[in-house]
């Protein structure tokens, strides 16, 4: 049987797929690529048309969703588990936190950092860069009531839910941005850092926890 | 038993859900808001204090993401079936498009919007608009093969998936983005706009299927 294997690139939002996969204790492969593989890794995209990361492939299967990914993941396995299940409490807003994570949070986000990082000078555009961030700190209003109730988002328990969203506000954080956290947020934040997955998933990608963008 | 409530702005990604409840032959409650809500209706604040639509409202569930509406609206209801279940074919690949036909496709749209027509003339970024149209051109190869093969994006039916791309495509579409398009997208969009649910959705926003945006 082949291993799930997964392409990533260090610090990118593929970095979900990781963490969740050392969260569940899965043997995978994993393949590091330069950022954006579309331009530095052209090959790629003989792998997967999009030349996006994460590209997750098992057997039939192929994904390239980091949010949904590590949802689809927590459901196949029964211990730990790691999502929440229909017809239990907090179900709905499970399912909303994973979306949220990604397209609500994640996305202004790479916005910024395209316009103050990723593209050359001449072509950097410190107002799309600054509306974004805006966004960004508008958005966490979410997340503070449940974090001032609990440890985690939803379900009274870790799940795919706080992979999704504590991506965000670590790039965030590695990008200089933690200025919008509150108390409730910046606990929340540490209190993932600390786990042991995340450890794991950051030294397999070749880094250490205090590493900036 | 109260009806569930949808809060929404005409042509806007809430659109889906109002898509998913006409599909689902649901009795809901329809609250219309001018675009964007935190701009033009303040006291919106104060019922979703992110100020974003859609806004899910059913007893207890509350929800923002509106792909993720539409999965969890399918997901409760058995006829008709429009989600894939865990275990059933195209069940990794029915979680992906729901997650990419927001994620993947419509963030990029609602970049290109916001500095094309929504920021005042000296705010606008024509470069940013361009990088974010190409952005979503390119995001599109992602659904031809499928659409080469079926008339729906995966398990040979329509489902919620289709509800989550189809609105980027016809988002993109009212924007004159379809040169993007291939002949299957664009059969694909056609198929889908043709749907009775999909024309009670776009009646009940006070609307008519060809309107631009």
């Amino acid at each position: 049987m082949n291993r799930p294997t997964l392409y990533h690139c260090r610090q990118a939002r593929s970095f979900r797929v990781l963490w969740m996969l050392e969260e569940l204790g899965l043997d995978y492969e994993l393949h590091l690529l330069p950022f954006p593989p579309r331009v530095h890794a052209r090959g790629y995209l003989a792998i997967n048309p999009l030349g996006t990361i994460p590209y997750y492939v098992d057997d039939d299967v192929r994904m390239t969703e980091s949010s949904m990914i590590c949802h689809y993941l927590a459901q196949r396995q029964s211990r730990p588990r790691l999502c929440i299940d229909p017809g239990e409490p907090g179900y709905a807003a499970y399912l909303n936190f994973v979306s949220y994570g990604e397209a609500t949070l994640t996305f202004p986000l790479a916005v910024h950092l395209r316009y103050t990082r990723v593209e050359p000078e001449e072509r950097r555009l410190p107002q799309a860069a600054e509306d974004y961030r805006r966004f960004f700190s508008g958005r966490l209003r979410w997340i503070e009531d449940p974090l001032q109730r609990n440890d985690y988002l939803c379900g009274e328990r870790f799940t795919a839910a706080d992979v999704s969203v504590g991506y965000a506000l670590r790039l965030a954080s590695t990008l200089g941005l933690e200025a919008a956290y509150t108390p409730a947020v910046k606990a929340y934040l540490a209190r993932l850092e600390a786990r042991p997955a995340f450890g794991r998933a950051v030294a397999a990608e070749g880094g250490t926890v205090g590493d900036p963008f």
